[in-house]
């Protein structure tokens, strides 16, 4: 794989929901790849920021903890900028559909806003924004390649839809070098194990090291999951490689495979220790649900040289290790 | 055509952006059809809201001058409404340029918001809601049908796309009963015609009752008109068709002509009395025209029954006879 380690030393880098799981992991490997990093976060307590996501760092990077909707805010933010990672997101389903303005206004409103800032203070800066595989709704087919219909079928879906939509025509219209990355189940160290709100697969992790059961909807839905190491990877190499300005790409991970199998595979890294119950779906988010989902992500891979570098027995014993580290922090 | 009359007699109904250009003239057609309406409009002075709309039926209709984006207003709005028309839009593809956030909120926030509000305050009513051609960007292929992508090329087209996506979600998760209409330009009497805010037919109007010349940018594109009666009765027709319910529909208009065509046909419709400069296509706007558009509307025809009824022509007519009892009231 090609390293895009020189094109971020030295370089000035605001990260976006850089106290929360993608954004802090991202932030971290931007240190230490000698760039001078500053996080925004607005620290939403139902969100995943947290300051023990950068825990031994403290003190290498700026922190502001503001809102992006307090627009105000923005400039002196990417004044002087040359990368913006945007990955700052409402990213919970549920919840899109119990405060959809809120969910509008996180997901459209403020990466607008974002733009408009870079726009007329660093408009030489790349912008990297991280997007979902939600936007796709319920597939079509599989895999998904980016071409597959945009159908939400909830209320993030549509605002991250229109979030990239203003990414994709501030590239056309005033030339911003924009790359949008749809990422699929994100999971690692760092991501919120509080509850489900960020992904399943926290809410699994904290109930088997706390030695409860857990709760399995469905079973037979299949996932693609990434590790958050390969996601940052991407997110830097969509950056530093001038190809993907102005693209769309689908970011996937591991081969596809049930939830079933993904929950034997969550005990087994926690040494086999834990268990779990089948529910059926909630009608709450039955609703709402995808369905089947894996990424082609080979569009991605052909144009900046990236593949996954972590299968997901590894990044499930990786994240076991760490929550058991760090467990009191992130309940 | 099938008339829709009956399902208005004594209905409740509400029209958002109800001074404006459709709004009024849809709140009005209500009226004579025995419907209790009241309209809601922000009178923003940018826009299309005008009390000359409603000259000679204030009486008849109730007035709320409010912002939709105030959500606190929208319970009372919506209580026992039987129909609901949002005609409210900030629809200058320029203005959404230099505004675009405040264009997101016009036209995703409180067309969402209003959603929200007939979610919980009168789920059994229709929802109709204005959307616009705007959303498909440059056509790949004319005439455009709904199959055609959506690939929008300004910020008004991300935001109604997006407003467009609420709609067809709280369709399919809520049951809500919406139609969406993607309006081509449309024309005739209340439209605004100080500037070309809301369409450049009026500004062209404007120029030739006052004795001016007028500019065509660029000339050669190819559009359909619509009259807005024609478009009046499509909305009453969504609204009273249940086989529309869940839908998004073109609406188109008159064959398609060019602007040169357009501007002969302008002033053939003043007696043959004007004149007018072909100007290069200012770059502000070329980087977000979308050239040549026409609908292909034979979806909306066959769910309805619907046809327009008025020739450019005698449309172009009727608009030069009101603009010219009543210019002093529109500039």
């Amino acid at each position: 794989m090609k390293s895009p380690v020189a094109a971020f030393g030295g370089a000035k880098v605001l990260v976006a929901g850089g106290l929360g799981f993608i954004g802090s992991t991202l932030a971290i490997r931007l240190i230490e790849l000698g760039a001078e990093v500053t996080v925004v976060d607005s620290l939403d307590p139902d969100y995943g920021g947290n300051f023990a996501n950068i825990a031994g760092y403290e003190t290498r990077l700026g922190v502001v903890v503001a809102d992006l909707r307090d627009r105000e805010r923005l400039p002196e933010l990417v004044q002087g900028c040359h990368y913006v990672f945007n990955m700052a997101a409402q990213t919970g389903h549920v919840d899109s559909m119990r405060r959809p303005v809120n969910d509008l206004e996180i997901n459209a409103a403020a990466p607008l806003m974002l733009l408009e800032a870079v726009r007329a203070d660093c408009p030489e800066a790349v912008v990297v924004y991280g997007s979902t595989r939600q936007i796709y709704g319920r597939p079509d087919y599989l895999p998904v390649d980016e071409r597959h219909p945009l159908r939400p079928v909830d209320v993030n879906g549509v605002s991250k839809q229109a979030g990239e939509g203003f990414h994709t025509l501030y590239h056309q219209v005033y030339g911003l070098k924009t790359a949008i990355l749809r990422l699929t189940n994100t999971y690692g160290p760092r991501m919120r194990i509080r509850d489900a709100r960020q992904t399943f697969v926290g809410i699994w992790l904290r109930r088997v090291l706390e030695g409860d059961r857990f709760e399995v909807w469905g079973g037979t839905q299949q996932r693609d999951l990434a590790y958050v190491d390969d996601v940052v990877e991407a997110a830097l190499l969509a950056a530093a490689t001038p190809a993907a300005h102005g693209g769309v790409f689908n970011i996937g991970g591991s081969p596809p495979l049930s939830l079933l199998d993904l929950a034997q595979a969550t005990i087994a890294a926690n040494g086999g220790a834990g268990g779990f119950d089948l529910k059926e779906f909630p009608a709450e988010r039955k609703s709402i649900d995808i369905g089947d989902y894996w990424a082609d992500d080979g569009l991605f891979r052909r144009t900046v040289g990236w593949a996954p570098q972590v299968d997901l027995a590894t990044g499930l014993r990786h994240s076991v290790e760490y929550y058991r580290a760090n467990l009191a922090r992130y309940l």
